[in-house]
């Protein structure tokens, strides 16, 4: 069982890193792009666990170590 | 119209960053995990250009500036 995780900056919070990148975009010719926001994506092997557990456990786990939930939003998918 | 770009490590590629998480989990106390993957979750807000051609926009972004195709892979979702 594997646990894909989205961490976001949440909405308001100046991304310096997507501005770079929309910066980027648009010195290579890419016109109209109107934002960019970069965030992070995290895949978790969780082995033979049972799913019933699974989502609080990575939750958990992405309160207690992989989103700075001040600044950042998580979004947890948990697929075979 | 938006574009959601996950780039990931392709297989093989060693995952120092993904190890770190993986190691802290642990240390955490959330035993059984397997293995960790980190990767980049990239939104492009794209205005309102026609939907046929920004496929093949995004993949260009992709391929030129994005993903470094000779370690990563790509994925694209065109969302509304």
């Amino acid at each position: 069982m594997k646990a894909k995780v989205h961490v976001t900056l949440k909405t308001g919070v100046l991304d310096p890193q997507g501005k770079a990148v929309a910066h980027a975009l648009e010195s290579l010719g890419f016109s109209g792009v109107r934002g960019v926001r970069q965030g992070k994506f995290i895949e978790i092997d969780l082995g033979d666990q049972n799913p019933g557990g699974a989502h609080a456990r990575v939750d958990a786990m992405c309160r207690q170590l992989l989103a700075n939930t001040v600044i950042e939003d998580y979004a947890i998918d948990i697929v075979d």
